[in-house]
């Protein structure tokens, strides 16, 4: 891996270099599960950064993957639900719908018909060593793998190469995914006729951020603050964050995570140096320093709260944005589907 | 496999029973895999049966399986040339555009659609263990098994369920794949709402025909006597057919199975005993059963060639009758996918 993993890198640097440079030659594709609500976690991770890319120049495809709920769960709950949720938390934090097409996949036919072909692409053997598939299996507690938990790096290619996306923002985690996606286009391209980008993985810098109580984010834990929290429900839910024994507040991520993590998020807020905070507080301890973090992520969040209850009292406006992001995904979808069938011969009549 | 043999088997009867009663209750999906020209197996095996079942009053469905050619090869080849055969000898046997629905899969995104929510409903295992994807994957001369071989029986579900097809004619081998339809959709409407019949075999009765050497039939041993031939093409190919050194003509398929074969096909050409055939020949020997053969077969398809030149020379009915096949394919996986949505919570604008 890490010979890809420094290819991978090589080509990140790159597209942050274009970025900068020319930010309208970049297409991206970015995609959240509709599974619950939106939290910091994903606001820092990469909420954030999607709109400074839409707001460089970019072009945005922004997916709501409802597909791909049902990989590791049999059923989707309340899918309606958490897809107007992450429609309103995008709107909210800065996504422009005259400038982002926003879309659920599972709305776009032609897009998921490329899988027919994509699968025809790659060997079963190859989707069994893909070694994200088998930590989320791990992590969701599977012991039989599903047809389509199996399958769905190449319905992520769908995804990716219906639109022609030629960056799309991962962890490193998900850098298995998008290696796929590149081997499916360029087989593609190889086999057929040139159709496809190889698009590259635009790498993300956010550090980790944990949950309030010092281990991995979960709604099932109780341990996120989410998006559409009260400045009061935050409030609370921060002062109940964990700490450690030492009132004396310091930046040391290797010794104090837990302390770390709320200074980190404060950095990221305030746009200050984490460790700087630390200082400024010293002795301040754990409540101030919760103090301060509530204060700055309230700050924050302020108009993401105000637009986002500005939309939720707008349905017809909802409906109307993801009405017109599937119709340019449909349009989209059937324009590369039909140089697909093109290239393959499977044009009849 | 034999309690659930003997069980489809009692469907089929059933359903045989039903086409006598009531034919217009039964709504059949057949297709063909267009890798060649269709030969007389095709034409005894199910072209002449599903003529008769359509003249019934059976409603047909009729599939042009195009993405099923690459499940087991890299390039389609002359895919286009091939769907063009399959339609012309469909309608030249006496399938009616006006009463069966002729389409090709890859022209209907609705339909693959299908394949996400159905690969959710298999596990990998159960996919693995189809006797039918490893055979073909044997006689193909696979070792790596592609994705879209493994998932095929998916789509194949997808093919049958889109249109509610309640029948589809198989053969015994092709069991295990309707026997994975009827488990997703029995899945699905046990997990979300009743959206899907599940569809029963019907099982064939028509005796396995050899190729003109005795062996299986195969375009690459030019053992087969294909539909487009002509009747001097076809005499030929037949005085080229295998027998064996007793003169006499006798019927004893477990002995002489290449002169039981000649027979069976002068049977069904004839609609008459091969035994009896067998006397009235006796000692003119496997001259005079050629001859008779070569007779029967160009006198069984000379109607068929007739509308086949017709049918050629006039391309724009051809792309006409596709054109509205897939139209109205289309149509009906549209109203089926909005039914699937909607029973999975799917329907958010």
């Amino acid at each position: 891996m890490s010979d890809t993993f420094r290819a991978a890198q090589a080509r990140s640097d790159a597209i942050e270099e274009q970025m900068a440079k020319d930010p309208a030659s970049l297409r991206m594709l970015t995609g959240d599960r509709p599974t619950g609500a939106l939290h910091i976690g994903h606001y820092f991770g990469s909420i954030r950064n999607r709109v400074r890319l839409q707001d460089s120049g970019a072009e945005i495809w922004q997916l709501i993957a409802d597909y791909q709920v049902i990989t590791d769960r049999e059923i989707a709950g309340d899918i309606a639900g958490n897809v107007r949720n992450l429609l309103v938390d995008n709107i909210a934090a800065g996504l422009d719908p005259d400038r982002a097409t926003i879309f659920t996949h599972s709305s776009v036919p032609a897009l998921n018909q490329l899988m027919l072909p994509f699968l025809s692409l790659v060997s079963v053997a190859e989707l069994q060593r893909n070694p994200t598939v088998k930590d989320e299996a791990k992590t969701a507690g599977i012991t039989t793998i599903g047809g389509l938990l199996l399958t769905y790096p190449v319905h992520q290619a769908a995804d990716i190469l219906f639109c022609k996306a030629n960056v799309v923002p991962v962890g490193r985690d998900q850098l298995p995914h998008l290696e796929q996606t590149r081997v499916i286009a360029r087989r593609f391209n190889d086999r057929y006729a040139q159709v496809f980008p190889e698009p590259g993985a635009l790498l993300s810098e956010a550090p980790l951020i944990l949950g309030t109580d010092g281990t991995k984010m979960s709604k099932s834990k109780g341990n996120v603050v989410e998006l559409r929290m009260t400045a009061d429900e935050t409030a609370k839910k921060l002062k109940g964050a964990k700490t450690d024994s030492d009132r004396h507040i310091t930046w040391d991520p290797d010794n104090r995570p837990e302390v770390a993590n709320l200074l980190t998020l404060i950095g990221l807020c305030e746009g200050v140096d984490p460790a700087a905070v630390a200082e400024e507080i010293g002795d301040g301890g754990g409540g101030a320093l919760k103090g301060r973090l509530t204060d700055a992520i309230n700050t924050e969040l302020a108009p993401l709260r105000a637009r986002r209850a500005e939309l939720l009292a707008d349905p017809g406006y909802l409906d109307d944005v993801l009405r017109r992001g599937n119709d340019r995904a449909n349009e989209v979808a059937e324009a590369t589907l039909g140089e697909v069938r093109t290239a393959m011969g499977m044009v009849y009549a």
